[in-house]
This record gives structure tokens, sequence and C-alpha cells, in this order.
């Protein structure tokens, strides 16, 4: 189901997580519970995997995660704010170490000027730390595309953010 | 990502949905998350899927979705028990009006011979209705064809489910 390179990382991302004995916990709107399925691909992942948030509305983002209803109104779901403030609800709401989170447009609608189709924030959180977000402009490329770059990022920087 | 079967059966699900003006939620072990995956690789999934809990651990099964302790510890997580109070959680969470839930054994390791590999429950639910399980037996198949046979399965009983 999944490429190569995507089980390849996911399998990386578990490894360094146990060596470390880090748990994991992930947040995803416009990727709906792909880094959580391909992490759960690799047997053996319940030892790492703690849970998952699928935030597909704002209610969600709110109630799962404790995203703030301000940050939804002034800067919009996909957002540098947001994506942090869901990295660190997925650690608030877990008994996981390191989470990531993703919120961005998939398309092929809802773009703008100002956020085009590709455009994805990857929050990473780790428990003592503040939460970081990275801004990827994937462009228009097509929905299964967007997500599965997306995949990709989230698992390489979780993989950063464990190896600290 | 997903074959032409899952593709065609998560845009019917989200069709009839959407006629029916329903919501829905997913809450998933063994598949990680690749239901709400698969539901939202659909364009415009977002004004029907409306969150999902992938609760991988015994924890985040009792902390997301109310499954009981006890159940957990009298019928084991992978249980038709679990499977129901899995889909009823999902609805209870969220402002779904139908869920879909699956628990199972997806190997290689896990098994035992009252619970082999392969074995996954399906719990499904709707607003108003009685949870239902529907028990599988995919056999030890391999890791990758067990969440594939189950993310089919669950998403033709959520169909059914939101047919009525």
């Amino acid at each position: 189901m999944f490429s190569q390179e995507i089980h390849d990382l996911a399998t990386e991302v578990l490894e360094e997580a146990r060596a470390r004995h880090l748990m994991i916990a992930t947040a995803e709107s416009c990727t709906g519970g792909l880094i959580s399925g391909a992490l759960t691909e690799i047997a053996g992942s319940s030892d790492v995997v703690d849970r998952g948030f699928v935030t597909y509305s704002n209610e969600a983002k709110n109630q799962m995660l404790g995203v703030s209803a301000e940050s939804l109104t002034r800067f919009g779901a996909v957002s540098e704010a947001v994506a942090k403030e869901m990295a660190f609800g997925a650690l608030a709401n877990s008994r996981a170490d390191a989470s990531v989170a993703v919120t961005g447009i998939a398309g092929p609608g809802g773009g703008s000027t100002d956020k085009p189709v590709g455009l994805v924030y990857i929050g990473v959180a780790s428990q003592g730390c503040m939460p970081r977000a990275i801004k990827c402009q994937f462009g228009d490329i097509g929905r299964t595309q967007i997500r599965t770059a997306t995949v990709i990022t989230a698992l390489t920087e979780l993989l950063v953010e464990i190896r600290g």
C-alpha cells in the first residue's frame, strides 16, 4: 500500500523511537490518517505508536487537540500557529513523548492566492521543547501526490525531532 | 496509494452519506488510520468526514473512546464487545451520525489459538441504533493483506449501515 520510501522512513522512525524508549502520537488533517497508517504498517509498531488524532474538521481540532478557536479564526486551519498547536495538543492528550502534526490544502479545491493548493504546515513537538513548524509548498501536483509528499516530509521531520 | 476497489468504495460511502446529510467518524486499531486515510483520499470528503480516532493502545481506546477497562480485561482488545464499544464511542465523542470501528490481529506476531492472526472485529454504529459487530477471519495472509481486507470490509459494512 505504501511506497518503499515511506516504508523505510516509518521503519527508521520506529527504530529510533524504540531505542530511546519514546512513544509517538500523530495529529493529521489533510493526510487523514496516512501517517499513522504508515507507521502501523510496520510489524511491532504497537510498542511505539500510542495513538493518532484525525482532526479533519475545525471542531475536531479544537475538541480533540485543544487548538484554540482564536487561532483557527485569526490564522485559519492551514497555518503555522495551528500546526504547532496540533502537535502540542497531540502530546498533551496522549502519553506520547514526541508528535507530528499536519494541516494543509490537498486540493483540487480550497486553494486561494494566499494559501494555494499544495501549501502544508508540518508541526513537530516533544516533551519539554517548544513545538516548531515547517512550511511546505508542494504546488498543485495532485491530491494523492500532495498527501504522499506530506507523509514523507512529516516522517522525516519526526525523525529529526526524535534524534534531537 | 489505495487500490481502485478501495477508492470506489470510499467514493460510494461519501456519496451515500452526503445524500443523507450524515457525518462519519472512524475508530481504528489494527488499520491505524487507513480507513480515514481512504475516505479522505476523495476530494470533497471534508463535508462528510468529521474525525477519526486511531486508538492503537488500550489506554487510547479507553481515554479517546470510553471503551471500558472491564471489557478490555475480560474480553481483550480484539473482541466483539470492544469493537461495539469503539463504534459507540466514536459517535459519542464526535458530531458524527454513523461510525465504523476495527480491532484485530494483523500479525505477524500476537496471534494465539483462540485469537489467530487475521481475526478482526468490525463494529458499526449510527445514532439511535444499537452498535453491531462482524467477526472476520482473514487468515494468516500477511500484515498488509489483512489490513487491506479490513479496510474493504469496514467500508462495505459502513455503506450497509448508512443505507439503513
